[in-house]
């Protein structure tokens, strides 16, 4: 599982007070615990800023690099702010996303060729938001094949389905897994990921959607997601389901994290 | 989901004690239990006896339907000790199991049509435990078609996929899943169900290992599990599946089980 850490997103409370105070202590912190803690990216969203989002970003991105050496999600529809994270990231980036809605598919995509980053590449067009798994299917099929031809490695582009709450329709979660399935079988080299969280929006002991999600959608081929890593049990379940998916040979990194302590929680 | 609980096994230590001592007390509140966990059938194996297992079996029978009116799993490859059994239950039981095993099959096939009770069908036959899900889906194939040529009800069959513990071969969490989905896909009406904790069998923290492989095998069609009730966050998995997996209509029972505090867990 590639796993970006969602903790440094304006829309979390305690990121946006140190966003607004350039707080680089909370910023250096947050990083780091959620490195030590399994996450390959860490996300970084000023998005709330709506004056001074590139700024915001920019700085987000030098001071989460005074700290970690992790690649960053450079998460923004926006490209002036996004060009600027990336003229100063270290290490290979993946932009936080490019769609196929034209304007943002035509602004974006130059910065992922001439950057080099990986890309997200959201199931939405400029219809909006799709209803069906076939639409969303038909969506990922377009970003994968004119992302591949514009040279972009196949492994460099996460699709993500667009999960929408199941509290707002009972058949969401299934539109969700059933798109996931579907981009897997067809495209095995695309990673897929997905905004975790967005599952239990509007229900209570969200936790335990999330956790019990994102088992269901590894089963459905997700290889990657937008998450609490601090979330000791949901992280317990990623290795746990990495094993029960053939992905862990003999168990050996269960078995290791259970020696750490991080599989059997109180 | 009809769950099966599991605790009145005589490969249980404390149950195999309390059959021994013909401890009623304990069948009684064991049942009881597990049905106000949540259980749809009480399974009940004195298969450890090997000498008195039909006389074991039908005390058990006798003393659990004291206790609960729930129908019973008579869980036994011996058709003495079914039969015994079968003279005694008060509601439609269900038989654990058949198996494609020529003696196994002639002898309980008898048996399921004189009481027309509903049968759990392993997927095994005279060549061993099949190593590939293709065996299975062929074992499953040849069983659902034999028993409702006999005129037994595709949705009385609960076919069981064999699990085999991940320690014992990295791959067989996929045989598994990969088997109930072709059941699934190939019999709508077919109920399918498994014997959880054999998933987790010779590695630590199984809890967590059957939690996520009953989420997973639910993700691709299981729709029964032989399983512990009384492990409250495996219930609460089943509660959030449930609703994630559009069989909770508006999330009605995944509330409902919130609010009486069986989500939330501490």
């Amino acid at each position: 599982m590639i796993i970006i850490g969602e903790k440094l997103n304006s829309t979390n409370k305690a990121a946006k007070a140190a966003i607004e105070s350039l707080d680089a202590v909370f910023v250096h912190d947050m990083a780091r615990k959620q490195l030590d803690a399994g996450a390959s990216y860490i996300d970084l969203n000023a998005g709330m800023f709506v004056e001074g989002e590139p700024e915001k970003l920019e700085w987000l991105v030098k001071t989460a690099q005074e700290a970690v050496d992790a690649p960053l999600s450079i998460d923004s529809p926006n490209p002036e702010a996004i060009e600027r994270a990336l003229k100063i990231t270290a290490s290979k980036p993946i932009i936080n996303s490019i769609t196929l809605e034209k304007e943002r598919y035509d602004s974006i995509l130059p910065l992922v060729l001439e950057y080099g980053t990986r890309v997200i590449a959201l199931c939405m067009d400029d219809s909006g938001m799709p209803e069906t798994t076939e639409e969303r299917v038909a969506i990922a099929d377009k970003l994968i094949t004119g992302l591949t031809a514009k040279g972009i490695d196949i492994s460099d582009i996460f699709i993500d389905p667009m999960i929408r709450p199941v509290s707002t329709g009972s058949h969401y979660g299934t539109v969700a897994l059933e798109t996931i399935r579907s981009v897997r079988t067809k495209f095995p080299g695309v990673h897929i990921t997905c905004g975790l969280s967005n599952i239990s929006f509007g229900l209570p002991a969200r936790k335990i959607l999330n956790q019990a999600f994102l088992i269901a959608a590894m089963t459905c081929g997700l290889d990657s997601a937008i998450l609490d890593p601090l979330d000791k049990r949901l992280m317990a379940y990623i290795y746990a389901a990495e094993a029960l998916l053939g992905n862990d040979d003999f168990c050996m990194n269960y078995l290791e994290k259970y020696r750490e302590g991080l599989i059997d929680l109180p």
